[in-house]
């Protein structure tokens, strides 16, 4: 049995659950959790935002642990590994994507908290091509918000192979942007933060920022007309698009890892004259985890974190909702 | 004395008209003119759509002609050379872009129908790196689209390294469309063309489209979900492009070098899982333009076109009005 904390009903306290998660499916491995994340898409799915969400629902995506049991078709990974698990608990392996490497597009893809149950609990199974090992001298305390926050912000300088050259601006300075801020200035970029919170200004150029703009100043903007050739939105709140899209360089990209849910009333003109590009894109495959990893550990990048014992959940969830976690919410045991 | 001719107010008849274009800058050359085509900026310039048009005003920037004299300081092209210009007469020549080749999006590039007189004339003139010789064997008498059209559609193949085995569409099959067919189609790509009108479908195949979808038909938008790498809309209207977007497939890509002007209203939700992109970009630079021209030799792509006499210029502009040229309006001696 699985003892799990879950939600009953729609932003519903989270209260001890139990559950049999029966026999090990032959590639599937089950993870001791040793630490969680807390990231907004657990909230989204409590709150049944997304669509219908089905309870009990067990949230926790950004997990930490040691490999506890493996299905006897299980390669790569062993019993006692450290190992970390993200948004996707499952791929269909057989698709152009999956075949291509580019895992986490496939329309198969399990997430770990849809149809599953999440890491709020002391053990978690997924399949095992969708856990990656930690290298050896990460800190697994902090680890678990790579596994979905810091893969989100990671994965667009890999896909749109960002230049160390780039001058890159980060809309939202929370979970995510903190943690592209840091993996922006290892990558060798001059990194702009965007915030409306003055107070964290000297913060942020600790973590990585160069420069940071007042994004409720609408003169900052101006000033900063065709400087960015990447800006890299985390927010879920409808901005002037149009504002910032003058403060990109030609072939510059306003990239959105953030799920604003209005629409973007972007003008082609303003695109056009500058050949600019505007796209989304979600988390990132196995493979990029693994370099992710690989260049957190070299550089010595972690997550910022706040820290709560498993039992208290709820306070947790609610440090979390309050707007105010600088800059990461963990649960540990 | 240049004869031309020119608008004296918006939407106006052209009429004849005469200028002294002043000594020969060094760095220009005067060029006279055997054809010119017909674009639509040519109209929005003339209808005063962009902004407050200065009359009289003198269309035409898809030149093809002799060398007729150059500059003190011209390099590069002689008195008798075939040459054409397209939508820019000069550029900087000392900025980052200029620099690197990308003249096409200097800050200080010059229209050649905006603050100058344009190609309707018997000469006109442009800075010598603006113009581009025509390679042996190219035909003068439809070159003269590639300068402005053709590579308003070629750049993008270009600019984001089409892969001959991507699946593309094309929205709107005119002036720019039917060139991107043939572009297409010669890049190695299966090339579809969205079109309402049915009456197009064999003609479009044999220009090079191996599908026809009829855009107007939901259920062929749907039935084409995931499909295409790349779709190039030459379009000024507005269309349901959330629509669009379902029938990019993943890492697919949706382009505009038509100048729609109302704003796009894209989801982000409907860029992010399979990671979309959505951009726009105007003509290309000179560069590019003798690429295009190689191309267009080696694979025997011509614009379509209809020809009219330059003292029928008035009967050309009314023929691509009526939205009726099959595909180009070009202006002959």
């Amino acid at each position: 049995m699985i003892q799990a904390y879950a939600a009953f009903e729609p932003k519903g306290e989270l209260n001890p659950f139990e559950y049999d998660p029966g026999a090990l499916a032959p590639n599937d491995v089950e993870i001791n959790v040793e630490y969680c994340g807390i990231c907004h898409s657990d909230l989204s799915v409590l709150d049944s935002d997304w669509g219908k969400t089905a309870y009990p629902m067990v949230p926790g995506h950004e997990v930490v642990g040691t490999i506890g049991q493996v299905g006897d078709q299980v390669q790569g990974v062993e019993v006692g590994d450290y190992v970390g698990l993200g948004w996707h608990a499952g791929y269909c392996d057989h698709c152009a994507l999956c075949d291509s490497g580019d895992h986490n597009l496939c329309q198969q893809s399990q997430a770990t908290i849809i149809g599953r149950h999440g890491g709020f609990a002391d053990k978690v199974r997924a399949a095992a091509n969708s856990v990656v090992k930690l290298p050896n001298g990460l800190d697994p305390k902090s680890a678990g918000p790579l596994f979905c926050g810091g893969i989100t912000v990671f994965n667009p300088l890999v896909q749109y192979a960002v230049r160390p050259t780039a001058k890159v601006g980060v809309i939202g300075i929370g979970g995510l942007g903190h943690m592209a801020l840091q993996f922006l200035n290892a990558w060798g970029c001059e990194v702009t933060a965007f915030t409306s919170s003055e107070s964290k200004r000297d913060e942020l150029n600790r973590i990585g920022a160069h420069h940071i703009l007042n994004s409720r100043d609408p003169s900052a903007l101006k000033q900063a007309a065709r400087r960015f050739d990447l800006i890299i939105s985390t927010v879920n709140v409808s901005l002037d698009w149009n504002a910032y899209l003058g403060t990109l360089a030609p072939r510059g990209r306003l990239h959105f890892v953030g799920a604003a849910l209005e629409p973007l009333n972007v003008g082609v003109m303003n695109l056009m004259f500058t050949q600019l590009s505007v796209s989304a894109s979600p988390i990132g495959s196995p493979a990029t985890i693994r370099q992710m990893l690989d260049f957190a550990n070299l550089h010595d990048i972690r997550p910022i974190i706040e820290t709560y014992k498993f039992d208290q959940v709820n306070d947790a969830i609610a440090r979390l909702r309050s707007g105010e976690a600088r800059y990461r919410v963990v649960l540990e045991r």
